[in-house]
């Protein structure tokens, strides 16, 4: 699996695989062991049983290996004493030689620009959001959701267990290290809460830092130990700690991969004004509803601004008030118009614009066609207005809007458009992202 | 559109298409008043602009006409006086002739039983859901969306500035419609409060009762004015009325789409412990979180279940505490007999089972096959476990996974499994439809 990540990555360096029983994987000359490996080794990925870790660490140690990644799992999680005791054993002769650990039970590194990722959906183009996970099942559906609305990661990190390097390690290196601006974490259990609170601390000062915790809850604890072996305690203690440090904690990872989103894509808004434009009826009700709820103003527009806009806007069926029911808009340049005057408005600071790319285009468009078009007159617009522009979409519900979907949202990311699954999920995040500069003025 | 959709859905009656500029619309006779359609008529559609429905309604009145939908807008929700006002003189000379009123401003009525719809989307075969929705864009996306899950509609009806029939008429309607086992709404503004009380009340008493409010901030109320001409009122007082009648209540038309699921296919737990199952790891833990939050139980298993488990459950990489990291579906023996250990505990009353149906299958494996299989383990699930099951999946991230999603989903609603799209719509659900039964016991 990792031989095979490192090859679709076109990792430079030699990659030596290790196997007693093979002479050859994946095109590669295979070594019985890591003593027989001919060059320097500087990282070993370790994907061998429990029981064969201490020799592995032995070998590392004697080879000058300055790190080690134990995808291995089955030490502290497991709860039992001797599985802890070996986890603890791999510590003591790793640190005596030197040699650093990421792990173990986890899924280890991937970094664009070293061309190194732990598996074929990663991109291979780096990027600036850096995410540190304790899970690596979170690491991978964090880069295949985020990615596919633009994020690309500088570093991404799944340290399981955490027995050496851990979350505060991360954190710091996050805080500085120049090719990470935004640092995004999931984290079951704190080694050590004063240095966590120092590292958090310094690298919400330096760059926006969102944390996701795992386990806050009974259960989600239990399973926390399960499956990391680790301590997680408790949901109060964890926000008041994130709060002060000047961290934004999030609860679900679809959350988390919004504020990538938002910290990727969106511009600060000079307020929380925001004109929610699109699509009208019912839509338009709820959208303003959420916005109101997340803490964001949909200010109605001046007379004056209405009336400018009813210029062009027919009266049935429509609303020139905001939200803006622009539905009836076919055509670019009064769809800009409409944009034009809303963004004039001083209480207005960001526009939300839904596009219905699952409806039927006209018929002498083709569906690739109107989606170009779709996110051309978003760019348009974000010049017109002046402000911010967010896209907002809907989930998708055949294959066919599923096809303009993924292209909607690749030619957003190449037009630094952030773009979400639906309008809550879009004030939502836009709100957290202004929480998170407001708290720093 | 409405000729198109009659004829899609092979409505049984005649249709007579009425305009004084055309022969024939859609291979049907067209004619150029209603009064020239030799056979009597029971319902009108009126697409016409507003200039022309006080005619109609004489029209109408003269001909016999039972009732009148007005997909025609332009009246009261535009806040022009001589609109508001045309908009009172279509209800005095309808009342007067014992016409009924259905809209204006309205995509109107969708009865599969009837063989009547208002577009090609919605599903032909009738079903138990009844939705009474302010807006027709809102019912279109909870008859697209609910149907892709199996659920079907006995009745809906987008019923818009509801000058004639109201929200407390279908209401009272849906109470005693004998195809109407599950009662959902999307509400803007309230006519008659003390009626509407009422009504709510016996449609509570009756069935599940979810309402979806619109305008109940500041903003949302402003849109509800324009949208439908609705006063929306304050989201307190809402709240408080809902529970005083027995409604549930939901913020956004996923979490309505999501409790119709429910209703439909959810037999009731004989209480609030849940076995989270299917995927380990982080996913594990955050589900386990979000469990607990929603004020469901995610209890340990006994020592003696999970020493069960642990017969056939690698130590490594596992856990069988609960939630549940077991051997994926595709072991289908050792999946089951999981499903059987975790179902005989006691404290557990439903088992959510999350399918990681994006995940690419064995070699071997066909997709639509492995989707086949998926399914078929869970109906497997659900004869061992004895107790109520609920099905998780990922959103999808390609065209592939979209197409395994919809097949998952189809064939889901075929056995009568209750599916979605992601554990944390699945949890809120499970808790809500719980209080539901709770708050009448």
């Amino acid at each position: 699996m990792f031989v095979r990540a490192l090859q679709y990555m076109d990792f430079p360096g030699p990659i030596y695989p290790i196997n007693p029983r093979a002479q050859e994987v994946l095109g590669l000359p295979c070594y019985p062991s890591l003593l027989d490996v001919p060059g320097p080794v500087d990282h070993v990925i370790s994907s061998i049983p429990a029981s064969g870790v201490l020799e592995l660490v032995d070998h590392a140690a004697a080879k000058g290996v300055h790190s080690v990644h134990f995808f291995t799992a089955g030490f502290r999680e497991t709860g039992e004493e001797e599985r802890v005791a070996l986890e603890q054993e791999i510590l003591r002769r790793a640190r005596g030689a030197g040699v650093r650990i990421i792990g173990p039970n986890c899924m280890g590194l991937y970094c664009p620009a070293a061309k190194v990722a732990f598996n074929r959906e990663c991109p291979k183009e780096s990027g600036n959001v850096a995410f540190i996970s304790q899970s690596g099942l979170n690491a991978e559906e964090m880069i295949t959701y985020a990615s596919l609305r633009g994020v690309r990661f500088s570093k991404v990190v799944s340290y399981g267990n955490a027995v050496d390097l851990d979350e505060s390690d991360f954190l710091e290196y996050c805080t500085v290290d120049p090719e990470t601006a935004i640092i995004t974490a999931y984290i079951e259990g704190v080694k050590d809460g004063r240095h966590f609170l120092e590292a958090l601390s310094a690298a919400a000062a330096a760059k926006p830092t969102i944390v996701l915790k795992g386990g806050v809850t009974g259960a989600g604890g239990r399973a926390a130990d399960s499956h990391t072996g680790s301590l997680a305690g408790s949901a109060q203690v964890w926000e008041a700690a994130c709060r002060q440090a000047g961290a934004l904690t999030v609860q679900t990872l679809a959350e988390l991969e919004d504020m990538a989103v938002a910290f990727s894509f969106l511009r600060r808004p000079a307020g929380r004004g925001v004109a929610i434009m699109g699509v009208g009826g019912g839509s338009s009700v709820l959208a303003a509803d959420a916005g109101e709820r997340e803490g964001l103003s949909v200010p109605a527009l001046s007379e004056d601004l209405q009336a400018q806009l009813r210029q062009f806007t027919p009266v049935a069926g429509t609303s020139v008030r905001n939200p803006l029911d622009t539905v009836g808009i076919r055509a670019r340049e009064q769809f800009l118009e409409a944009v034009r005057i809303a963004a004039s408005s001083p209480d207005i600071h960001l526009l939300l614009i839904q596009s219905r790319i699952d409806w039927t285009p006209g018929s002498r468009q083709d569906s690739m066609e109107f989606v170009a078009q779709s996110v051309e007159a978003l760019e348009e617009a974000v010049k017109v207005a002046g402000k911010p522009v967010v896209a907002v979409i809907w989930p998708p519900t055949t294959v066919e809007t599923m096809v303009r979907v993924l292209a909607f949202q690749d030619r957003c990311a190449g037009a630094g458009l952030p773009v979400f699954w639906g309008v809550h999920r879009a004030l939502h995040a836009v709100a957290r992202f202004l929480d998170w500069y407001e708290a720093r003025s």
